[in-house]
């Protein structure tokens, strides 16, 4: 557990080697106050503990799973196969197909269990956060004022770097 | 709006001809009793229309919102780029690419604006449905145990047709 | 169950709309004597069934399980993370994609759990039932000698149609 | 803006990391004497600086669009959804996926609004730069006898290298 | 030719088979007005008759080409190596690679010959159609005011195909 | 055989169902003169036989090989492995993958041993016979100018076609 | 010859540069106890050689094959088109398209001859010698005891990943 | 020219820049003693040069003609649209799509002109010259005896590549 209360959103990896991607996703919660986990399962190699995991997740508080998982990556749909959760899948790119393989075992789920996807890697780390705090956001006006702020910021960021790109370009 | 009380999922497509794969959105929210909303908005030829339909959904009570787009889809990221709302997209198979130029217009979001991306097509399209159910039963019981009845009952679909091959096996 | 004996080979479908293609599988095995059973079971609407089919299959005396699956195809990967028996997947062509999503997310199974993945649809049916005859035949003479006969029909088969090509030539 | 007299070509980027290869553009620009300017604005991150920034380029003396983005490029989309100059698109590697889905999210807009899209990376964005020259030298004749200059000197390159490697040859 | 005066924009195909995706373009133009001629002539059957076209084009008063293409597309490519007119490229779908083949055929073009590649199929050839206009527009304050036109009239019909849903659904 | 004279192309299918596409091959022999024969073997199914013809094939007089196979097409590759001759692959599209598969199990020969690869289906083909042509006419003064007399056909239809067309766009 | 009993399972590779991911093979082999052999072969540079390797493996004692091959992998089809043994394919990325020409190659066998195919590279090598296990398993209950414990030790280190996760979360 | 005899190979590439690809041909070429010349001539920047090449190809003596591309490859089909030699292909690794455009610009030629296409980069460039070997040692034994020597010493070099490995694997 990141913080003192209870976690919210509880951050599943593969394989400990997915964590400098996955740790992305702890930045952003943190920047939001929102209290996270991160967890080492694996679908294949610990399904058991998978399973309970996802049976106990919302009984534990959890609100909002993000799951990264590469190659076959059936780690998110078989978390949202036990849990009624939103579950958030982030493909990584872990084998000679970059990612592809994962983005299509993740986001092509079959009718019937949903997976929402992110992009491939640190930027679909990263936007799994936000997906995780736009949802909380509904119920909390505090992450809410947050995410307004973040959004500011974004914005404000992209300003400043044009304003740098000017100045570099006088001299060009 | 498909019911008497305001609706808290918006479901926006590109084009009218969307309307035959996004109805699978529909009728799943439908069956869980979650009022909605279809609009026909386009990110390219309606920029106006589609600004303030995201920059008022929230204002307006709507919780989620579903957006279905083919080709270099991109509706999905404008709305989310407006609205702080989750915003679900679904990839649409408009053109001879059979829909993975929409899937990754869709699903490779840059860092900083999450679309939460279901599978091409119908699947995606219930799928999109269900996961706004996963949402919105965050806060509201009643979905909730409606989502639990769901699962239990595709469950069901899926040992009676178990039994019914077993039936179709003694013939063979 | 297809014979009188206790089955040797299970065939796994997630849905009975995959029954067209795997039944190429259980004809192959008929060709063989081979016992077999077929089951429906889905890794995601049925996770607890699956779970408990594959936990049971060795010990009910099952020898092999083949697995079809379509979409993001995860049922093989599940079965074989719990079973310890030889596990073949066979990728279905079930979405716009045609296969592909299957295909990589039966075959780039992570280093620990192995799935034997064979070709997208019905080839790939009849080559699965043909690899559990090939590892069945490592321990059962009558089916090592019905594979060489097999393979000696096909030769013949091939030309056959040569020498009918041959003909229909004279005519052009 | 690079030179003294007004901009007639605008290059816009999603972000400042993408100068190294947008500056392509530029110099190519440079070398015909057309007059540009280079802003980083994002579709996503600040649409309503998008928004600006596409609306008044044409009152503000513009004439051609050059607009460079990665990952789910929507950026050259979202400004030809706005202004109805010329826009040409170069989709950037930004992604595990190398440009594909840029490349994608750029050259498959739907009926009814036109993206000139190049090809991915620098080669693109050189061709965008000569691709704005040939349609400014349609109304400006000091820019095709320049572009007559700028083909024949590319002939000469090749003919240089051949000559070279003539003499390499030599000594194999 | 298809009007009166002297043809402003040349539409090209590599065979009269690829006439049902190219009149689209042709059809465009005629709202617009814009004087067109349409012309089959392939990179490889034809070079000769290819390379005097291009040649010939500007001087015959052409401004734009619009080049539609299939398989491994290289009449675009061609054609702009021996104009410096704006050269627009359409690929095709004619092979069973569903147009991939074509589109990078044609837009991966190495950097020193532009080629202005739009979608895949008959979308692509309106949006050659629609960039050739906002080219000329720049030149042309007639086309630029029917583009104007245009613009609002596909966002009315987007408005009207809103309204029609809401009808329907109102029965659902 | 089809001709009188002993065959100098050898064409070659795995399948009698690839008839239909490998015949197309066969029409431009005829065209040309140039004596044939088509064979089925099976790089799988007959290896011996396959292994027999391609050592036979140079005695026997053959001067080129022109081999059609679908899925993972390793018929021309073993072909090649084994003679000397040149061997031209022709991958065909048989499975879900639309012979994307063919076309990589064909060209992607490693170092070593060639085969000559055209492109997917009937244009393959009939490009096949035309490359067989073309070898065939180093050495045969009669196959070179009947090469010829084809090219200029083909231009001339080429030319009938655009002429044919510019009285259709009249009527439009 | 690995170990001093004669060899059970056989590793083929077309290359001795594909030692460095075939050996993963052997390291698993070695780990179970299994005797192997490991072999250079090549389907194209030393078909005869190939050939009676595979006509020669089950009458010397070999039970599973395991073939690694790259590029247009046939090696694992053609050794299979020969011997009745288990084959099992390991894809290997040797060429720009990064493994899956030969993942194509070798999982889309035609119907006839299977070959259960892995994921392309070092995590395919591994689980090539774990499906080996798995069908000698069936027939040697040292190897399945085996088999369990690797299967309880990879949960085990999926567990110890888990906690030292947790420490290094401690300081975050 | 490489050798005092006229030249019977022509290798032309579109950039020095592909040398470092391209002289794996002259390399395989110098060991046959087939005499070969090298050009750079780009289908793009000189478009004239490369038609008088491919016009004076064969009366020049030139037998058959290796080209490489890169990106949207046109070279090799337009050098085959002028002459009626026999032209190899061999698509090279440019862009950041590493091949794949190249191959699909140069194999999936329309029908009526073929291009003999052979893999990606240096394993394509070799294969290209023992192709190019294969068609000249129809007509000059000299050839066909060294090319009969070149398999036997292939084979061998196999071979003790195995034996080496043996030496290896005693001290794993």
């Amino acid at each position: 557990m990141m913080q003192d209360n209870a976690p919210l959103v509880g951050i599943l990896m593969g394989s400990d080697s997915d964590f400098e991607v996955m740790k992305e996703a702890g930045k952003v919660l943190k920047e939001f106050g929102i209290s996270f986990e991160m967890s080492v399962t694996s679908a294949h190699r610990t399904p058991a503990r998978t399973h309970d995991y996802a049976q106990s997740a919302a009984g534990r508080g959890l609100r909002v799973l993000i799951v990264g998982a590469g190659a076959a990556a059936h780690l998110a749909g078989v978390v949202a196969s036990i849990t009624d959760l939103p579950v958030i899948g982030v493909p990584l790119s872990a084998t000679e197909l970059q990612g592809m393989d994962a983005l299509l075992a993740t986001v092509q789920m079959p009718g019937g269990i949903p997976v929402a996807t992110m992009a491939i890697g640190k930027a679909g780390a990263r936007n799994a956060a936000l997906f995780a705090a736009r949802i909380l956001a509904l119920g909390d006006a505090a992450v809410a004022t947050r995410y307004r702020a973040h959004v500011a910021r974004m914005a404000g960021e992209v300003t400043a770097k044009h304003e740098a790109l000017q100045v570099r370009l006088k001299d060009w």
